[in-house]
């Protein structure tokens, strides 16, 4: 047995979302699909664990998933025996030999979304699948004021959507930026913490979007936080704008840069 | 009845391609359905007058067409309603009302077309249905000194699929250009003429790329223009990379500045 990371990129427009479910086409059943055709067909099959899902429509720039290889074959030949049968939507980008003790799951420190709102006054049908759509004016400057806000240890209670399942609402956001992408008439904005909840992130760019448009106060998420109430932050910005741009691995992790010894995680 | 002039993009890869075919989604049909809707399904119904054709896959980011409709509408209403019932990967850019005598495909004096090629590593899952793939090194200079020879008057029967159907072979080319697109790794091919066959323009581009990548001589297309036999140029590139990107028509052609009097047309 050997254990493999594996990073890698999704269209997520034609796939019913990451996590396997009867009759549609996932990320995670594509994947453990091709894993196990490569393996010939193990009994047990292999499981294959990704860091998280990731909702239909939205999209993945570095996905992380581990699983159990039933003989060693070399990372490279790995990855390209994976992407010789993975169809064209998904590509895997890097594959590594790890130890028994990782997993993609419980051992994430960080995540790092984006999310592409075009602005420009036409639907684009290019754009359709790839990002959200804000014909209105919006000001920049009560954008960045509000994502001060966000930075830092938060009850996000009022960003969730009603159906997560979690302990606790409090995560933390190492930093929240937003920039106009000039060539394509777009709004991106990037968030990196610790953790995001179910439509976390589309919740918040909503109510950031709000914001800069005017009809939300600067400093509404301080409110927001305070009431903990979901209708309240109303909107959740459309899946196809969002990205899953990397999962941070205690060690890589610029907000943990040292690894805890194996019993602390 | 009033004629109008549509000019519309379209995302082509949910396309079975422009021309209407029996349960195919194809653009003329969509287009077709939409229209008649917005005046009530008239008998007999309102035929669609495009361009011309583009391929399965093929996109367009101004695509142009005729019709005549019963009533009259403000041009600016027209684009608002066709848009409010056009699907997503639809989306006419302008309307304008025509004199009976425009006719969209054959009063066209030129058309421009766009190529995209992706240079990356690696498949790009977001680039899948957007662009051509070739990994191998290309050299500019021979691409730029290639199509030089495009450029002008030529028979382009080597560069056209076996099925097109045509008097001569004969078009003009006025503009050939390449350039590469650092931000996003691809090599830009555009194409300016009187008018483009049967897959000419990715034959043309299938050929440019084998100088460039050294497999072909440089000045090979001078050789292509006198052996007038399609299977020399071999590799047709995907339809995915290829853009309608301009329509002409004369008097606001470049190439055509003045318009002709109707009976010489």
């Amino acid at each position: 047995m050997q254990r493999y990371k594996v990073t890698f990129m999704y269209d997520g427009t034609d796939f019913a979302g990451f996590q396997r479910q009867p009759h549609k086409r996932t990320v995670e059943s594509v994947l453990t699909k091709v894993v196990n055709k490569m393996a010939k067909n193990p009994t047990p099959a292999i499981v294959i664990y990704g860091s998280g899902r990731t909702d239909a429509g939205v999209h993945a720039l570095a996905q992380v998933a581990h699983f159990d290889f039933p003989f060693i074959i070399p990372a490279e030949n790995m990855r390209k025996g994976l992407n010789s049968m993975l169809p064209m939507d998904m590509e895997v980008l890097k594959v590594e030999e790890v130890v028994e003790t990782f997993h993609a799951r419980y051992d994430v420190s960080g995540k790092r979304y984006l999310y592409r709102m075009d602005l420009g006054e036409f639907r684009n049908p290019f754009k359709r699948n790839y990002t959200g759509h804000w014909k209105f004016p919006v000001d920049l400057g009560k954008i960045n004021q509000a994502l001060g806000d966000l930075v830092g240890e938060h009850d996000f209670t009022s960003f969730v959507a009603s159906g997560a399942q979690t302990r606790t609402f409090v995560r933390t956001i190492y930093e929240a930026t937003c920039h106009i992408d000039e060539a394509n008439d777009e709004l991106v904005f990037e968030f990196y913490g610790n953790g995001f909840m179910y439509n976390q992130v589309r919740i918040m760019v909503g109510v950031l979007i709000e914001i800069g448009a005017g009809t939300r106060p600067v400093h509404d998420i301080l409110r927001l936080y305070e009431v903990k109430d979901r209708r309240q932050a109303r909107r959740t910005v459309p899946a196809a704008g969002l990205y899953l741009k990397h999962v941070y691995y205690q060690g890589e992790d610029p907000a943990h840069p040292t690894k805890l010894p194996q019993h602390q995680r």
